[in-house]
């Protein structure tokens, strides 16, 4: 059975997902752009924006595993972009260029219906208005097969797990302070869904502690 | 100057210090005893407990760093025993026994005064009934020039970082998930004190990663 994944996705040592005051020029709060200074240490970070350079070791094992069998990507509205509210026009195409890495089709949650709209390098954004049921339904069959990956943000990834339909996270600890903003594992936001998670691997590594969680069976 | 210090104070990766349902059989709630796993394993714990064994490396050297230059612990009343209320009697002196590993005085944060209690070993439980500040002024003229220690629990740790008091915090982070309890870097109890504080040491480990935090100047 094709599963549901998260990976890399990275927190504060006080919890946060992302810090507090989100704006456009900061989409990830105040000291959140920080969080990931492990994954953009990693050769396959560097070889993702194109360039030459990077650390191999146990951040970038970790990096990859997040590319391993994904064939679509489901993601929050915010995570694609800063517009709230009706799409303007079709200006907005994501944060990541004409050629976004994704290389598959991605899945953005929204209220407000839009034209796919397909990329270079084989990324298709879908905009999907009925729902994370619905989504993960589109995701799972145009992926063929292979798995599905949560790309964010934490709301998005905190929807899923409450409903159950998480397999697995990859959870990033990052040596940052934020002191406020999105929590993760907040039991507000998950009811008990943290109760059906094992934690099946605690990897420390120099710029980051990883953990992942599976599913219970 | 002496110092605050807080050591091998741990937490769940959900963040908790403690878990829910705390009773006199679970004292830190259910799944909290679990949170020690990594401490329970060093050579200090053992020597601490009189056996023989454990492990050296990086979580022994943090266990240790604990004991270096103290001179008094201050702790909350339900670190200190599970009666709440006033004293019954004389008869509860702590969970640790005739021989507290402490050997310096320990001064209780309670609402209901006590005489001192002399124990085997060179600890005395003083019983502070006027406040963390006074608590704090006692400890540090029973320590002699040497450094104090809050032993806990959450509560305690908060309210001394609150009041911008504690100069450095080691916090381990355990591979568990705890689902709910006694959050330490919950800004609803620390309000910004966060905020004053660096990361100062990560130190990942295979069963804890250990954090130092240290006040900015």
């Amino acid at each position: 059975m094709p599963k549901l994944r998260v990976h890399n996705f990275t927190i504060s040592l006080d919890g946060y997902g992302a810090g507090p005051d989100q704006t456009l020029e900061t989409p990830l709060g105040v000291g959140g752009e920080e969080l990931h200074t492990w994954m953009r240490a990693t050769v396959g970070w560097y070889r993702m924006i194109g360039q030459e350079g990077g650390s191999e070791g146990r951040d970038n094992d970790y990096f990859y595993a997040g590319e391993d069998n994904i064939g679509a990507t489901i993601m929050g509205r915010n995570m694609f972009g800063p517009i709230r509210g009706e799409w303007p026009d079709d200006e907005w195409k994501g944060w990541w260029g004409p050629e976004p890495p994704y290389h598959h089709p991605v899945f953005v949650l929204t209220n407000h219906a839009r034209d796919p709209i397909p990329m270079e390098g084989g990324t298709t954004f879908n905009f999907v208005t009925d729902g994370i049921d619905a989504a993960l339904e589109q995701a799972f069959a145009a992926a063929g097969g292979a798995d599905v990956r949560i790309g964010g943000g934490t709301s998005t990834i905190q929807q899923y797990m409450r409903a159950g339909l998480v397999d697995e996270l990859h959870v990033a600890i990052s040596p940052r302070l934020l002191g406020g903003g999105e929590r993760l594992f907040d039991p507000d936001r998950l009811g008990d869904a943290l109760s059906r998670y094992d934690v099946a691997e605690f990897v420390p590594a120099p710029l980051a502690a990883h953990v992942r969680l599976t599913k219970a069976s």
